[in-house]
């Protein structure tokens, strides 16, 4: 019995998506709990493995189960664990869904939002779910900047040295850039990501907003296919999965 | 030299505004940073003492410093202190202020804003920023409770036995209801308020949304000018000094 589960966290006090051997991952507080449910292991595979630091709005998962349950007493049953323990780590929605669902290999399009803080003072309400910038960015120019992201290309030069995916070629569906009050909202759309992708684009396109490398750099650096002609990577607290469509 | 300050801080692991001896206080780390400034100890008076665990988008305060600073310094030197002790206060804003001006005394109006996340799920990214309750509330109902607080009224049965002030006779100007997504959130305006007066009114107003207590008991209680005759108080957590007046 598969099901597929959405699930929220918040990753500041999380190593991130996978499970590692020197503190909580989400993969770890969410097998702890199927293994109790079926009495015995197995590994539960997620849509976007989200780094140390990066929060999940609508993160998905699959699991499945030796018997069925009914869908709210299966969120119940994860709920009530992840509360006891203090988990920062909840599920939101539960679905059946058919044996043939991967939450990884059937996702058809991955959203991700980047948070920045654009003002002077810093904000203790907002520590590490934003990315505090104290000083002006251009959106214009950062728009600009972006728009040559935008399509099929050889992302190698916006690709963390530890990706272990096969090829840097991505398509980027969508990268809009909005201010809401105080904050700049980066909103990315594509099939699938290489590793720190989002966080080594916001990064670029920050030196854009500043103003210490114009637009076009943006298609030279891709044209460059090579990690040290990008910016740096930005914050993993900015980071948020923001959906996955199937 | 008096100056206004406008304050954020985020309340999870501060006892509140007032100094304590038993942990920090907003008023002590801004205290501490003002006695290196003029070389000596002053107290610094806020528009309101919110309790440990609550918030303030802008809560305001004065200070008096011995020679004249430019603004931006002043915020400077504040935010950079609180940085370095990693603080969850920022100083948002600076204003020079006539020597008659009093943060506390001077105030016309003080504004709070409570957040209900009200939906099925907890939410990590949420924890400590609203008051989770898991079950529909009835807006409309909550709504039609809250139009008997309406005014000049004696709140005793919405005041905390510790408080202090010398009469429970109030006049609340305002108290909206909205729904914004998953969240209530509560607007609640005021010339000023009694100790835990905000958070009785919201403990007490969640009863009428949930069904257990109808609208018209909210005039039942303020008219029995007891504490025992209203709900309980909704948690901190929820709860944000939003705006001050003058």
């Amino acid at each position: 019995m598969r099901y597929k589960l959405t699930i929220e966290y918040d990753g500041t006090n999380l190593l991130g998506w996978q499970r590692q051997t020197d503190g909580m991952s989400v993969q770890q507080y969410l097998e702890e709990i199927l293994d109790k449910l079926n009495g015995t292991h197995t590994e539960i595979v997620s849509a976007g493995r989200t780094d140390a630091g990066v929060h999940a709005l609508a993160q998905v998962v699959h699991i499945d189960l030796n018997r069925p349950m009914e869908l709210w007493k299966i969120k119940e049953a994860f709920n009530g664990n992840l509360l006891a323990q203090e988990a920062p780590v909840s599920v939101l929605e539960v679905e059946a869904v058919d044996d043939s669902f991967s939450a990884r290999f059937s996702a058809k399009k991955r959203g991700y939002i980047y948070r920045i803080l654009n003002r002077r003072a810093p904000s203790p309400l907002l520590k590490n779910r934003v990315w505090w910038v104290p000083y002006p960015l251009d959106i214009e120019k950062m728009r600009e900047g972006a728009s040559f992201l935008i399509g099929h290309h050889d992302f190698t030069s916006f690709r963390a040295s530890a990706c272990q995916a096969k090829s840097p070629i991505k398509t980027l569906d969508k990268i809009e850039i909005e201010q809401q009050g105080e904050e700049i909202i980066f909103q990315v759309e594509a099939r699938s990501f290489l590793h720190h992708q989002v966080r080594n684009m916001v990064g670029t396109l920050k030196l854009v907003g500043e103003g210490r490398i114009p637009p076009i750099k943006i298609k030279e650096i891709l044209d460059a296919k090579n990690r040290k002609a990008a910016g740096p990577t930005a914050p993993a607290g900015g980071l948020y999965l923001s959906k996955v469509e199937y």
